[in-house]
């Protein structure tokens, strides 16, 4: 059989093709496949073999947890010839399901990788300090939050653990992984009764942002002073005493990734530290 | 068995609550009740005589259709005792599925009527132009659209639609019941990809926003011109040429009142236009 004939019309040569995704994450197990689960990477491979006529692997900026969702997720995978994009990206928003959503496709060089690339992931962590808990329209994304949290204190915390340090207290053991990060923003946002932590890092290790958001919502609760983050801080193994936020508030919301030309060094770097130190990579969420 | 010994603890004189409430419309057959179905009134009464332990019957401003949310929904009823409502609204936060919400519940005069005391309704119909259609996380408010929608000639055709009109094209057939609305806003605003168009008139018919918007979309889509809105403005019944926009886009976001002082007066012009014209009362959403 000629492989050439099952292949869609206007293709061009083989090549690397960047993915702009979004999605729900209630319906999932998360990111990576996960045999007999639901998970946007199975949903996502599945659906671009399909279309593209031959098998697709994707490698992903941030492996987000069961339930978290995604805003700006990207991904790439290599193809061996590059479709028409103005014509492939309609076709797939008819075929995936309506809780996953791929909202840019871009050929790009080899020298991107979504994973290894990346200068740095950002999420929000969005809570609602309404008596009357989350408005319906947004309750899959927005956790309800006791309505007298003392958002100076979380401020406080918060501002506490910005900078290069190890969060060994807030990730997750992995053997031979390195819990060192830097945390570059953990603000806290106020409209309304609306209440968003945006959280930037390098990268994070797993269960770290929501261990934060965790943290933190402790302090604003009053059952533990700001100082208490620069004890958790000196510990050198998860602290049983952080309480992890719900999945559903937490959403990766961008990817930040240097110019075209820097593209092939940055590479370098990363690997460089992550196969010295962390030979899994990073980023539970 | 003293009826006293069954109710909650420090209620107050009989009286007449107003309810401020949200509802994903998603898993709702509209809000009024109808047997066998599982609507936002009917979930609403039951908690409501659970937790007041008392028939609960509700007045609402705005009988929306099934799958319409509302943001700014607004309801009576009248209680034979006022109960404590800083204990008794985050009780009911608990006690309510999470698709619908009472954000605020405040006592007011026997001359407030949730329905006929309203000046004007507004909402929102909420659609997207990305090409990758609705982002996930608000799938169940956005209704994807056209990515190339002619938006100036959209303007031009709303505007036409303004004033002290007769809406038969865009309503369902009720006897005895008039058409006559004042439509004091038809605007659409664009955020990005998003474009929300703002409805508001002192009254709906049933299906009316749906149906403007359905039409006015028509024109974007370069399938009639803006001048057509005139025609159908002197049609006197329903026309089959304007398409009902999909019911998950619209909102109900708020609903406007007089001052406590002028609530008698404004009751009796209601009930007494009404009485003559529209002996159901309005709005369908």
């Amino acid at each position: 059989m000629d492989n050439n004939v099952e292949r869609p019309v206007g293709l061009g040569p083989a090549g690397r093709l960047r993915l702009d995704i979004s999605y729900d994450g209630t319906a999932f197990s998360g990111w990576a496949i996960n045999p007999g689960r639901r998970t946007v990477q199975g949903v996502l491979e599945e659906h671009l073999s399909t279309v593209l006529r031959e098998p697709i692997r994707l490698t992903v900026a941030g492996r987000t947890d069961a339930g978290v969702h995604a805003e700006g997720q990207v991904a790439h995978c290599d193809v061996s010839a590059i479709p028409e994009i103005g014509k492939f990206l309609p076709r797939l928003a008819r075929f995936l399901p309506t809780d996953v959503r791929i909202s840019a496709i871009t050929e790009v060089s080899r020298d991107f990788d979504a994973r290894f690339s990346a200068l740095r992931r950002h999420y929000a962590y969005r809570l609602t300090t309404a008596q009357s808990g989350a408005a319906p329209l947004v309750r899959n994304h927005v956790v309800p939050a006791r309505s007298d949290l003392d958002i100076d204190a979380m401020r406080d915390a918060s501002a506490r653990l910005l900078g290069l340090k190890d969060f060994a207290a807030f990730c997750r053991y992995r053997e031979g992984a390195t819990t060192v990060r830097e945390l570059q923003r953990f603000d806290w946002e106020t409209d309304g009764d609306r209440l968003t932590a945006y959280v930037s890092a390098d990268a994070f290790c797993w269960s770290m942002v929501r261990s934060l958001v965790g943290a933190i919502l402790s302090v604003g609760e009053g059952r533990r002073e700001p100082a208490w983050i620069d004890e958790l801080l000196r510990q050198r193994s998860r602290s049983s005493r952080v309480t992890v936020a719900p999945a559903h508030g937490l959403s990766l919301v961008r990817v930040d990734y240097p110019a075209a030309e820097e593209l092939a060094a940055r590479n370098q770097i990363t690997r460089d530290v992550r196969d010295s130190i962390d030979a899994e990579g990073c980023c539970g969420d």
